[in-house]
């Protein structure tokens, strides 16, 4: 029937974590929505070929390459998915976006400014559709506080704090795997998890102008991957905590680590305007808490409010019914509306231009770090 | 000068952990409130000599007794101060409103509905103000639930749910104290702790019709308080919960142990209603939680409103500027409001009425966790 | 290759909310889990013609059909999953059975305990691997709650309140679905919301002696759905609040009402023991809440445990990495066990009987509510 | 009796919100401590004859003064409690020191480093007793934090992060009393509220070496206090927004407004170390909350200890029993273990040196806002 029509060929590249989360999306958006267009799962791609082939057959794909260079190229594939780490950013997706195809990338879009600059000009000189994937902007708790704030529900924003906080690197002798060194990942805590909260104070809050930052690598050295008994040097941050002075007037701070003990998953935000503040932490990520400062004084209060059910944005799209979301959730969410953009050719947000900026303010944060000075963030 | 004129004379019997409580209450009665009447430490009693002597001496009485009548008979007193245990309330009390003399009683007031009916009526017939001290009432955030009920904030009450829950009698090698005898105590977890819980849903949700109970006492036997290795009979419970049956149409429930693992200070009620909800924690207790139904749906949450500062009910009462009220604070707002209705003569809520219908409901309890069915309340 | 061999044919009752999850649950066990036998969704049944077509499409079934007799008898399905209403689970849960296929049903497993009954003894008779579809004792804190007392944590059970609320039915012009009907229902909010509560008290503390409940029925007529402006009557409950007397020596109390305002989903519980306690609550479903009365007196607390990653029972099931579960990950888990317990023809838990005692439990509160006595629970 | 020959004489300065608390503190002292030392409430000072001679008779003093000078040079007088603002701090607690009076002064100590520097110097030199009343140090929570660190709970420092917010100056048009004026305050937002905070990381992390601050004054002018109309400038912070880097090699950042809606008194501390984490909020003030990175991986979690009852550090001092406390029992703590190091001549912590030590971190926060540099902290 008519369904046919309307589907839209996916090559995914890397089968591992995200490849499988981003996987499941497609899938799901198939099942869950009343998607206007139905992803068709074409080709996955990876080194290893029996790890490849029985991803291929677990996840449904029609084919599988080695090569990444040769999924691009296949006819079939229309929207390039890219979950491989860093390093892999930039070649493949100019590669992809050369070739015509609708391209989104996971976070940090790349190693450097430089580097997503080059992506993002060349994503816009084609005129795919491109997406970073910064899948915390589709909590459906976030999009309402940006919802609220947009509508003036805090009044003028006037401070903002955000955290990005989990202990999984807490260990030394864990390996030097590629997220510690610089020449695979580009950065380290922060770009694993602080570009998520700097994504999310840009669209809360708007473009920063300046920012300073104090870094440590409490682990300077960790046991190579290999059998030896060598170390390797660690060369990115475990943890950045940064000032950020916002174009609105706002004051801000950011904080992230990967050896922060006690937090699993701690991405936190609270913002204070004039009129009222809005607070969230992903580890109870159906809730959103807003204090409105023009209620009457004896009546104010943090409210709870329990993002569920068809009343709130984007939450039908997921569940039937009024479910409780969890962060895998998300990605279903996040390829249901890029497969949209994609669809009808429509730019997406956010888009390789917010991965470039996050990248803009990581670089500042990495410079101010390292020189002990306030640096400006470049804007493209 | 003036001051003299509204002097008020007080004495209090027992020098235990009440006794200091309510003194350190008359005391703060004088600093920290422009109270119209203003308290005069007469006289404290106790058995032993020395302890009351010392506790005279570090309380700032003027003198002690060792015989509560003859506290009661001192013309100085005009006031007196019941902070004994349950046995000691029946007979000091209806002594000292024959002897004219204003009375607030600690709770439960008496050791049975039928001790605390002649309490009442005695005190009703003599036109001396009386009080049971129910000092939960008196917690700013429950005044709030309170008013916010009787304008209707809740629409019409539909369901009630309430808590008592300590740990401190959950080791079975404790001695065997007055607490855990019927002669002395009248009730066990339930007059301890229950009479609280339950004198909150009475103040909240009005009376009850009927109740149905289950009750156990876990620690059968405990040490005797003497040297010896004997043990002796627990006639007490040490958890009662109970369904109670409102005459305002609702459903309620209540839980009280004194053996409750995890639970230090856990006196908690919620309460839904057609258009809202209202729920508090003791542990929590600058804090009140509302619910608003007629929001529009997208917006509803429970507020965590912090009852705090001079807008709030009888907050400014207690401290000069907005500070966080612990529990011992309640003593002196206590006081300080039935000092005021003492010294104008005018009727106290909660009064010996209130101490009684709480024995009401709480023989009840017994009554129906002995023969296994719902049981009336009695009602004066 | 191999993988032929492992798949399992699936077809499902029902085209509805339930359908849906349960059918993305189908799907996601093939995608994220490395599970023993992959299912293959055979056929979908439901009433109106071009609806199930569409779902059929949808959610990627081979066929469809409008007589689940049909899909019952057709060969390739090997399991059947009931998703339909109570009153249609009696008959074709035991057509299904009485035809060989292995079964999972929708709770409440019936409208009654004799239903139920023969539901259960027709499922043992025949040797199919049989399950009630009680979806919450698959959350991973509850599965580590059932360990941790297992394994002795909390010491002798001696409390349990346990509650599942939800506001869905507030407002009384919403229209006379089958919920509210006994014929089609069978319970009100007690089978809805109350049948898991119930189910997590069986799992969690064992078997109740016996219970002693009040119900009301806050909205005694509704809308009839039809356009007409007549209304018909509820002959369900609306809440119902029962004491329970458990086989283990503690003492409960469970809750539940469909017109709770403030309560979106909140299905929690606590137990307390001699030793510690735990507790959960639904809306913050990554969570574990467990008291260690053993440790030192000043070191004592609730400790918040997120029950996330590969660390936790059943979660590296899940998703890829230790993400936060929202609640539709709950089926992809549910269905990968039962998937496995049938493929091995393995007895599952819970299977019908659990489906039954919650049944056997929900008559004795109904009876208890009606006569207002407590009322023993037959044991099968 | 022996009661007279512990006696210490107290004077007070001021009988403001701070006058009235610490007075009442001295009173309950000696209720509710066995103290080894019982003040005398000798004089009070203040501006105003009627409103100091009617504090004094309220607050249960013998003499009232309206001259400081007088006051200090009362020879009744052993201890001096200066509650005035911070411009009157230098001159009178020099002259109480140089009297030989004992020294207690409010927070901040002083309006620069250089003003407390001599302050110190001149304590130090005469051999008094002296105290900076930084009255949060005295919460048992607090005080357990301090020990569990000590003893190597959270192994490593690596993270602190702290706040103090309240929001009573985000109103532009509440007048422009001295708090908002360099003058009289020597800081904004950041003396009145961030000493506080600077004070506690100070105690749990040892010092400081330099900081690097953003500020912002959002309301640079408000009314005069007089009936014109004229408005003045604001010459202080409104917030301040610090990093920190610390000796211990751990990295922090420190949030303080007085202008942040949403927050009544959000004082809150987090720290993260190699081995555990520790957080604590004065809205939650009786609740501490720990986390042992020691424990399995699967039991990890915050625990929330009540830090109640006599098991807790200092806390049997303040009640008879294990009550909750409220801010107000902090000045009772704070001057209970003040009086006691006085009577014994004994160093006090904290003393001139941490409100020194408070006023040069803070400097170097004005400083370092002030020309975008990192800002060594000065150490006496």
């Amino acid at each position: 029937m008519t369904i046919k029509s309307r589907e839209i060929g996916v090559g995914v590249l890397g089968y591992g974590m995200m490849g499988i989360a981003h996987s499941h999306g497609y899938q799901a958006v198939s099942m869950l929505y009343k998607a206007p267009v139905v992803p068709k799962l074409v080709a996955i791609c990876g080194r290893t070929e029996d790890k490849v082939l029985q991803a291929a057959n677990r996840l449904g794909y029609k084919r599988f390459y080695r090569d990444w260079g040769a999924l691009i190229k296949d006819p079939e594939v229309e929207v390039v998915d890219n979950t491989l780490p860093p390093n892999y950013h930039y070649e493949p997706s100019i590669e992809a976006i050369e070739n015509g195809k609708h391209i989104i990338c996971e976070k940090p879009l790349a190693r450097s400014y430089e580097e997503a600059l080059e992506m993002y000009r060349a994503a816009e000189r084609s005129g795919v559709v491109h997406a970073t994937a910064f899948n915390y902007r589709w909590l459906p708790a976030v999009i309402k506080a940006k919802k609220m704030i947009e509508e003036g529900y805090i009044g003028k924003p006037m401070q903002f704090h955000g955290t990005y906080l989990q202990d999984y690197a807490l260990d030394p002798s864990d390996p030097l795997t590629w997220r510690f060194r610089r020449e695979e990942a580009g950065y380290g805590a922060l770009g694993d998890l602080g570009s998520h909260i700097l994504d999310l104070a840009r669209f809360l809050m708007g473009e920063t102008k300046r920012v300073c930052a104090i870094s440590r690598t409490f682990t300077q050295e960790r046991p190579l991957p290999s059998e030896s008994t060598d170390k390797g040097k660690v060369d990115v941050d475990d943890i950045s905590v940064a000032l950020l002075d916002f174009e609105n007037g706002a004051v801000g701070c950011i904080e992230t680590s990967w050896s922060c003990s006690g937090r699993k998953n701690s991405l936190c935000f609270e913002v204070h305007g004039s009129e009222g503040a809005i607070s969230f932490d992903l580890e109870r990520l159906n809730e959103l808490h807003v204090y409105d400062h023009e209620e009457n004084s004896d009546n104010r209060g943090f409210k709870r409010i329990i993002v569920s059910g068809d009343v709130h944005p984007y939450y039908s799209f997921c569940w039937p019914l009024g479910e409780l979301l969890g962060t895998g959730d998300l990605y279903t969410i996040e390829i249901a509306a890029f497969l949209e953009s994609a669809s009808k050719n429509r730019h997406f947000v956010p888009s390789f231009y917010d991965g470039l900026m996050s990248c803009a303010i990581m670089d500042s944060i990495v410079k101010s770090a390292q020189n002990g000075k306030w640096v400006e963030v470049r804007h493209q």
